[in-house]
């Protein structure tokens, strides 16, 4: 099985994605499990302060290492196999390779940083630092989201019947789909391609190498 | 003021993310408004069947015209100028940059694929098709939560009055942000670094600008 424990200071927002549709029926199978630790639980003083302004001046306030380094401590207390995943934009590129690696018997926790920053010290007990992209966001949690998504879903029995998740866009590589259609043949004028209802199987095949992202 | 009407299948999935935090703080002053159309309503038959098999054989289930044209055509009814959003592994890679570009005053459909696929054909409703990166979701709807994430952040006064929207990661191209550090100064025996305490203004500049992304 595996397991993503989730450290955030914003459960609310994200934990009905993961009760919902594909990672819920993973649960639901047995096939996965998702645990929150708050890291407000683990804050300093009588504000539960979790974040302090930068040495050396600047805006913006940064993740203190003592609440991480608690809140992950008390997961690993439990369990000292998990591994800790930080959604950094000095991170290595996500990719669906990387997805395929970390779909296996394990646990994670995934470090919910907000945008602001987090202290340099806090990469001593981080295993994987995964950027999703060259963009900002307010927080860690889309990027955790996405890593448990894009992972979970090729947990084998996930997708049930349906045997998708190999053949999709980018389980080949950097290979892409082909273009698809269904019905029906002819919506307001635009119509589907004639071999694809030709029944001839090898040109069916040839027409899409052709028009897939690969050949291109 | 900037809207975003996202139509999908799993709204309880992805509202609460927006009904929290800074894109709830968004809303609240009447910077960004978000909007869900439920794809199901423009649904086939007496199933609201939304999906159905690819022509040439294969496997899994592709979204069909009907109800993503008439779902769509049911917003731009009312707003004219809206327009179209497709999160798809063939589109443009989502980066600051591109965030940058859609931080303006303007309506935003998103519509959120089915993992399986779409078919073909309803690119030709879609105005930018966008990816988020190499790797495969369930669904549109983490796609969509990002693109609003990265965009409504950089709304003048979104942030309020921290100003740090454009002095963080990414902001400068492909700029990475230099370590940071807050509190306290010595964390189990890892210090913060002494020129960050030393109150000279130019030794830091220099120290951070050495210690970016960008130079290394």
């Amino acid at each position: 099985m595996i397991k993503f424990t989730i450290i955030t200071l914003f459960r609310e927002a994200i934990e009905p994605y993961l009760k919902s549709s594909m990672m819920e029926k993973a649960v639901r199978k047995g096939l996965a499990e998702f645990d929150f630790v708050d890291l407000r639980e683990f804050g300093l003083g009588p504000h539960k302060s979790v974040d302090d302004t930068p040495y050396g001046g600047g805006d913006g306030m940064l993740l203190r290492c003592e609440p991480v380094f608690a809140a992950i401590e008390s997961v690993k207390a439990i369990d000292p196999d998990t591994k800790v995943i930080l959604p950094t934009p000095v991170g290595e590129t996500w990719n669906q390779g990387k997805a395929r690696e970390f779909a296996r018997d394990a646990h994670y926790i995934i470090l919910c940083p907000h945008y602001e920053g987090y202290d340099e010290r806090i990469l001593s007990i981080v295993d994987y630092k995964i950027s999703l992209g060259k963009y900002v966001l307010t927080g860690g949690e889309l990027p955790a989201l996405i890593i448990i998504d894009s992972v979970v879903r090729l947990i084998p029995g996930v997708l049930g019947g349906e045997k998708s998740a190999e053949i999709e866009s980018f389980s080949d590589g950097d290979n892409l789909e082909y273009p698809q259609y269904t019905k029906p043949y002819d919506f307001r004028g635009m119509k589907v391609p004639d071999v694809l209802l030709s029944g001839n199987h090898g040109e069916i095949a040839k027409w899409r190498a052709v028009h897939s992202g690969k050949v291109e």
